[in-house]
């Protein structure tokens, strides 16, 4: 599509923008960007700096990760540590398939698991519901009973229980076959739709929130798994994490999704009206609002 | 995640598959792999050599499209044109937007628009859903009243209208603000998590049916648009169309979505249950049931 952003390379064909420039004033409710403009400070949280892990590829080009304990704090446990113990760095990305996943680390026959971090853990795909504060989104899921957002992530629910659902970006722990085989040594990012047949069967642990861009974009391999050949392997030169206050670490901010603020924006997002959408929806599912997350200044 | 599949990379460490090769026959129900091997040839309809389009870009790589006039018969005639007028030939990619869409084609300065084609069309949004045989799909949907499939093509309805849904891979026209914008001189692919926001707001024409590892690992452009400065333009060599019946056409199937067995493939899509899954979601999205094409042995 082509909105009025695109009036440079529409030249003076198309006039792009002009019926903007003619709707009267009032028409349309706020936009998405005008209710982050307005939202007050406290709408935002600071994401920890202990939460935060940098990888930076072979050719410097870097992706930062949020990783959270909400639902596997197991699996995130042992994923500090493998950082610590720099379990990814000088390992690789070996595979990457269109419209699912990008993965990396792994066993390798050159490479000792530290021997400090469990190789297998208990699944940890779900929790009580009762124990974590949820916001229901106010819309049907093709997939889940309910969706909606706890402290940000979206999430799924059932009468029992609540988990992170897998969208563009998530990052998870691969495993074998077997529940318990999963320990974070291999990690995966969505990179298509989302597979939300994968919510309730792997650790959920993260999201991108900078560098999918990076990740999006690599060379696809082999069909159908899309596993590289390990001469086509894509080196990361390191995964690192931060201490708490360290004031060196990326500073994010993430849109809190327990405020008005935020059911305003979703409502924005379910209902676009504006001079280039002129039917809404009336919905949106849990990925496609895209919690908004931003440097911050 | 990583499955019985990975057993190669895997070595002995997890022994992927064990699992797999435990269980007793017959606790699984059939895979989506099974039902169609298992499907009578009738269960598929070959795709007409007028409904392709050959995308080959400057460096040789070919991108494979299915046009469809199911919703939009005068934009997919217009762009019929278009080609034949080689408008796409030598002209560019010129928008990589990061879980969005792929852009090509649009004015420019340097060529003269065909002048047999309408440069503005009516908008072709949606029709009378009495109109065309709709299978629906039985599960909700977050942005629609009801989803499910015309003719292999996911679609979107309600009490009245029927229109075809973005999905992963999703064609469709270009235009500027107000909706009679459009022509089919500039066109876009869905790279990312289904927009399903931009469903009766635009002109979906097709979808990509080979080529998406081409289309969705290209470098992105600058956010937040991702427009590419024309220095870095990706060239296409040229776009071409084939006659009804020729043999050079490419040849490939599509499962049809009126029969069992697709309705058996969507069953197996939204109760996954396998080696590898243990908790089937109950249900899928129209998007996500990725409706079987392969090519013709």
């Amino acid at each position: 599509m082509r909105g009025k952003w695109r009036a440079g390379v529409l030249g003076g064909l198309l006039a792009a923008g002009s019926v903007f420039a003619a709707e009267p004033a009032g028409k349309f409710p706020p936009t998405t960007a005008e209710i982050l403009a307005a939202a007050p400070a406290a709408a935002w949280r600071p994401i920890p700096a202990e939460n935060l892990l940098r990888m930076e590829l072979g050719d410097g080009r870097a992706v930062i990760i949020e990783i959270t304990p909400l639902i596997a704090p197991r699996h995130v446990a042992n994923i500090r540590e493998l950082v610590r113990r720099k379990w990814f760095d000088g390992h690789a990305i070996v595979r990457v398939r269109d419209n699912y996943v990008v993965q990396w680390g792994g066993p390798r026959d050159d490479r000792a698991i530290p021997d400090m971090v469990p190789t297998q853990l208990p699944a940890e795909y779900e929790r009580p519901l009762k124990d974590i504060p949820f916001t229901p989104l106010p819309y049907p899921d093709s997939f889940a009973a309910r969706t909606g957002f706890a402290d940000t992530w979206p999430v799924g629910a059932d009468s029992q229980s609540i988990w992170l659902t897998h969208c563009y970006g998530t990052v998870a722990v691969g495993r074998a076959n077997a529940p318990d085989t999963g320990s974070g040594i291999e990690l995966y990012a969505v990179i298509g739709h989302a597979p939300r047949h994968m919510d309730r069967n792997l650790a959920v642990v993260g999201r991108v929130i900078e560098g999918m861009d990076v990740l999006g974009a690599l060379p696809r391999g082999a069909p159908p798994q899309g596993n590289y050949e390990k001469t086509a392997y894509i080196p990361i030169a390191r995964i690192q994490g931060y201490a708490a206050g360290d004031a060196g670490a990326p500073r994010f901010e993430v849109l809190r999704t327990d405020t008005p603020t935020f059911a305003q924006y979703v409502k924005a997002r379910a209902n676009r009206l504006d001079p280039f959408y002129a039917k809404p929806a009336g919905g949106v599912d849990a990925c496609n609002v895209q919690v908004p997350i931003q440097r911050r200044k």
